[in-house]
């Protein structure tokens, strides 16, 4: 198939170069162009704007950092008037596997039914070492007969595909929650490792007895993080996790469903960006617990 | 070895059977004597009294549901005015099993060792199944050799040890720790599946994706039982939640760690129990963010 | 002076009788002119549109809704491409006391500036019968000039003035605080009756001590609702507390300074929401304390 | 009326004086018996031993720190072996000015029943200086009669009464739900006070329009010391906030009455602690929300 690719962090770059080598043509835009050497050198074709990019393709797929981003990549006028989405084929898909708001996607959706075009929500579960070695997990909402079309392009990049609906806003929510989820797991460890060291106990032994308890990678990957209070650098930065957490309030906002947890969390993330740790790993949440015990000192205090 | 085994609840049981079956002697005492049918019949000696119980033995293991449990059972005095612990062998070791508090904890290493006896921590992670399969996790704390000369019958109950510290109460500040971890993740759970409940959509495909995100079976039993508002009969009950909560916020409040989730999942237990939940299994604290969200009705609305 | 008034709800009527009854000429608008007849009656002028409005006045006051309504009135267009901003005369004074976010405020700054306008933060604290009776306070922000050309405008609607700063957003970030600051008091109140009422005892005589303690008007009519659970017709919706909430936590975000109380807040004015109270007055928070603790039923529920 | 007076803080003194004043008979006790120079001066005869203070009286006033001092004092055995409430005349009255635990003045309200005597709750509302000026609030519960009896006494002490309950501890547990109104108000202005200083205004502003606001002398006062961050010395410590945070807790825990804001105030208390702030006035709990806007450094980090 002909594909787009839109958008080259972290996460995006070893996400294409996947779809790249199971034998799919691919453009590739970045705003940042130097990210796509890699992917040059594999064969994608790098365009200069995301309408060059999405013209003539089966599925466009967008990794981008939020909602403003893909915004402005796919509704965003060019100089000369002309939007991304306007030059998507009728019948191309936008396989849309950004963490966004829930409005937006709904918008999106409104939008490319508007034109003929599909709209897929794609976003993925994963760090992105997990997206070099073809691990992610995909959860996908939409139409199903645009899910079967885009299963090929998903089954490249991840492990497993869960379909989680009808609805593209579908995939995006149940991503903002499954995130919200992550961030709560980390505000627990925070917690649970600032009373046991300042009660006076190493934390790795408890660290031993959350793997036994939870026998979870997501456990022992982040524990193993806390416990050694190695958050730089980030994999997925404290802003970003902001964000998400911010994406989960506006959801429950717009449902009338009151997440006290997210509350928190936000509150966290706060804190930690007030004492200069905007770019730590999200997992640097869980500092704020050992500060607010009297353990260790902000670097913003040292 | 000789054994005495002081508490037959739904975890005691299975526990004190692997005990027996593992080959050692066994003196077993409950409150309630009906509950130690089974002990009987595969070759337990039933005593009446927590003194009777712990003469002569080389293991005193108790498995109470709580602080005041344990304080009667070792250190109240019967009727001619001798305490349990004064009954206990010198050289004698109390294995406390039950999730008590870190200053009951404390007081009991002193009051052991004053007497010239030991005194080990070994509370257990792990559901009555678990504990019938032989499969518990036990946490020990207490001083290397008593450890030692217990771990052939915490082999016999569990599947695997950490040795978490040197002190008795660090295996039981490690438990509520644990305890708070997973009490976290289901309030986690519960706020996540009201959002997307509240928002139109099925919470199953929510539990799959998290599923293949956590990969822990912590996260699908609970996540099961959460999805299918299967919460009786209880396997902890959510007074039993309240309770560790409580142990944890006595514990931060002794360390000065404050615990904002351990807080809110206080809150979230009273509310419960203010609607009558009291005997449900303590994942129906789960059922307080949809209330929230206006989702299901309290059984005492109903 | 020629005074445009853009706004009549509850606090707007009275607040432009007060300043007709001043002595000033004024030019009336609202969506739906109905609401206008009284100020017709005792002399001001009834226009069809915001730009008709704000034509030849000294000075423009605004007493709307929220970011939207003021957005839209003064910086949307007309069906002839024009925007009621770009009728203000230079040298013309928008006075802005309808409660809006620090970012709409920093943004109306810069657009009058850009015309030569002056622009004053003026949100006042009060309810309808405060407004009435021309007892308002009026907090205000910006050059000191300018709020001194307004002076006379602001007597003639309060009964007293706090120049918070040389700044309009200034102004519009005091109101929020305050109104958080009220809305902390509600829920105070909330969690403190329903303490004592579930403890089995009379709200009333909480209520007496409380007035002894505080000694403040604000915390007897408040409380009064509250003891009497008298929360319809609304004085200030349960909607608009929380939208004043939203405005706290996006200022709070913007500056990286997290308000744990605020998000408290937040979620139980959701909680009211999905349990359809949305129209009661805002003391209606309180309820959420009551229902937590199994006292109440919600309306929802009954 | 003959009186004893068991306890000489920063309250108890002023309080004592002014009974002596009255022109009742005073005996006064105190652990540490320096602190009654003053009442010994003015005519109270000093005792050494609680016992000795309430022999022969009509009316025993306790004001002590908390649950401990008044269960040692009044139902702990002196070396012989004598309780002070065992010493109390049959029809004396126990008048209880602490702020005591809901369960202990029900506990003291079945021992004096049990022993003929009386118990009146009686805690007070103010600080040192109105303790001085005779302006204290007195909330009272118990049996009328008794309150009568002790009204010229309350009266010797305060501007006026509150009769909230026919039951001790409805008293204690209005002063608990008072107590914790004013510490949401610390914590409300803690928020607010960061919020504006952290957006880069002067906090004095937003103080003068909450004076107008509330006219309240509580929010003045506490208002004054936090904008000029004057914490020491302490009217009322932190660790004493905590304290009765903590009774407002257990007195939910024993209701299922959820307060989260209550676990707000404990959670913030818990920091202040953690950064070596237990001697500061409790008002210093707004620091907190400071630190957590990266605002000003705890002490213990500069």
């Amino acid at each position: 198939m002909k594909i787009a690719f839109l958008g080259a962090g972290h996460m995006g770059v070893p996400m294409a170069l996947n779809v790249l080598r199971a034998g799919h043509q691919l453009k590739a835009f970045n705003r940042t162009p130097e990210k796509l050497t890699a992917l040059r050198q594999e064969g994608a074709t790098i365009v200069n704007a995301p309408l060059e990019a999405v013209e003539g393709v089966d599925i466009a797929i967008t990794m981008l950092a939020n909602d403003e981003a893909v915004r402005e990549t796919i509704l965003g006028r060019s100089p000369s008037g002309v939007a991304a989405i306007d030059a998507l084929p009728r019948d191309g898909i936008h396989m849309c596997c950004s963490t966004i708001s829930v409005v937006l996607s709904r918008e999106l959706a409104r939008e490319h039914t508007a034109r003929g075009q599909g709209y897929v929500g794609a976003p993925v579960v994963g760090r992105p070492e997990a997206a070099a070695e073809r691990q992610l997990w995909v959860m996908a909402g939409g139409p199903r007969n645009q899910i079967e079309r885009c299963r090929p392009v998903m089954e490249a990049i991840g492990r497993g595909i869960s379909v989680v609906g009808t609805e593209p806003w579908q995939a995006h929510l149940t991503k903002i929650a499954t995130n919200f989820m992550i961030a709560s797991m980390l505000e627990a460890m925070g917690e649970a490792f600032a009373l046991v060291r300042k009660s006076g106990m190493d934390s790795r032994a408890l660290l031993e007895v959350l793997n036994a308890t939870f026998a979870s990678p997501m456990y022992s990957n982040y524990g193993q993080k806390i416990v050694n209070q190695q958050f730089d650098p980030a994999g997925f930065r404290v802003t970003l996790g902001l964000k998400d957490v911010h994406l989960a309030l506006e959801a429950a906002q717009d449902a009338a469903a009151p997440l006290p947890l997210a509350s928190l969390l936000r509150d966290h993330f706060l804190t930690a960006i007030a004492h200069g740790r905007e770019t730590a790993d999200w997992s640097a949440v869980s500092e704020v617990a050992a500060w607010n015990a009297g353990l260790d000192m902000p670097v913003s205090a040292r």
